[in-house]
């Protein structure tokens, strides 16, 4: 399982997103599934989630080069803008499935990846995009300013309730945490480490490119401090008062 | 959908459930999915998630009736024990299965449905079980104090950090009413009014049988003051000192 977020505000971008995979709970490993890709003119940042033999291909056919339809390779440093890094990764996406999705599909499994997809190049607007299994996608709004993949739900509450494309990176990367930690509390199959990226807007360089193991002091911290706040939270609700 | 959450604890049982069923985000109705079965000797709560056509069918047979291994006409208001209740309710929903889950298969649909089964009889200990489509089922333990069916995953964060077998019936039923209103808010398919029992243990009296609707004060204070405590939990967290 996974969980990754990605969150796009007025100040720049935050991503967070966990490292465990497992082949059935007896086989549990750490592959990084947030990946950046920096050049002068660029950087994009891809998480992934789904089936990793699946993931790890599309990431990788998007490092080596897909021909566009003017037969040319094409590959995440040459792309020209992140609309067409979106088109291209659907098309990895595809590309994929076309290898593997009927032999997935015999063998009783599924094709299945999901991939959050941001980043800038050159001058023009830092994007936020989800791409689909079937290699679509859609694109992070003001109005909705985050997106999720994998095991999403434990975590959204949090962040529909705090998070705005005002809220500051700061305070977005503590609720990306935030978050994490209600996923990875519910779900073992989402597991340290954490790998996080900040970047503020209009910059190609992340000010936060960091791996948080098991022994970090702030996001333990993070963890008990927010156990702790969630209990003085509901003891500050008075009791129901139905049949007194 | 449905979110519907059983505690069973030391002071005796909660349930809450929700009413909203859909077909569709274009078709929406109010539907009670929190039954209770009362007799002198005994209350039994039963809360339904999944196809509506399903367990309408299998809560009427519970009512209506069906034979035992004797040919005996037993209903749910004869079954002399609980756990035998919880047999008894995984024979009619495997005798709706037999009725209609191939019916719905060719439809292209799929036999769904999950119970939450509670109550005490005579002297007897409360229980708590959770039946599954298949018609087997498992019960609450002082360990894990508490089952879910339907939309179970945005509520379940509160309740794993909150609630323990030692939790009073007032805070439980509080947090349940929380992780009502996080499902709420993340799933449009879950919605007010809201059905509330308590069953102090001992009793076969509920102290609280009722319904929450659009107005009802507190459920509104609840919603109001966890937001504002959420919000109040999170700033109180210093901020990453990541790249800083």
């Amino acid at each position: 399982m996974t969980y990754c977020i990605g969150l796009l505000l007025r100040q720049g971008l935050v991503m967070v997103a966990d490292t465990r995979t497992n082949a059935g709970v007896d086989n549990i490993s750490t592959f990084r599934k947030l990946q950046v890709f920096q050049r002068e003119d660029r950087l994009v940042a891809v998480a992934t989630a789904g089936n990793l033999a699946v993931t790890q291909s599309v990431v990788s056919h998007m490092v080596e080069g897909l021909e566009d339809e003017h037969g040319e390779l094409q590959t995440v440093y040459t792309v020209p803008t992140m609309l067409q890094m979106a088109e291209f990764t659907g098309r990895a996406v595809r590309f994929v499935a076309e290898r593997d999705a009927e032999a997935l599909k015999k063998d009783g499994s599924t094709f299945d990846c999901s991939l959050l997809l941001a980043g800038q190049i050159d001058e023009r607007r830092l994007r936020l995009f989800m791409i689909y299994r079937a290699g679509n996608f859609l694109e992070a709004t003001e109005d909705t300013a985050y997106l999720q993949i994998g095991e999403h739900k434990y975590g959204k509450p949090i962040i529909d309730r705090s998070v705005t494309f005002e809220t500051s990176l700061d305070e977005a990367l503590k609720l990306a945490l935030i978050s994490m930690d209600s996923t990875m509390r519910s779900n073992l199959a989402v597991g340290l480490p954490i790998d996080i990226l900040v970047l503020p807007r209009g910059s190609l360089t992340p000010s936060v490119n960091l791996r948080i193991g098991q022994d970090d002091p702030y996001f333990e911290h993070v963890r008990n401090r927010w156990s702790d706040a969630l209990r003085e939270a509901h003891m500050s609700i008075p009791n129901p008062p139905y049949g007194h």
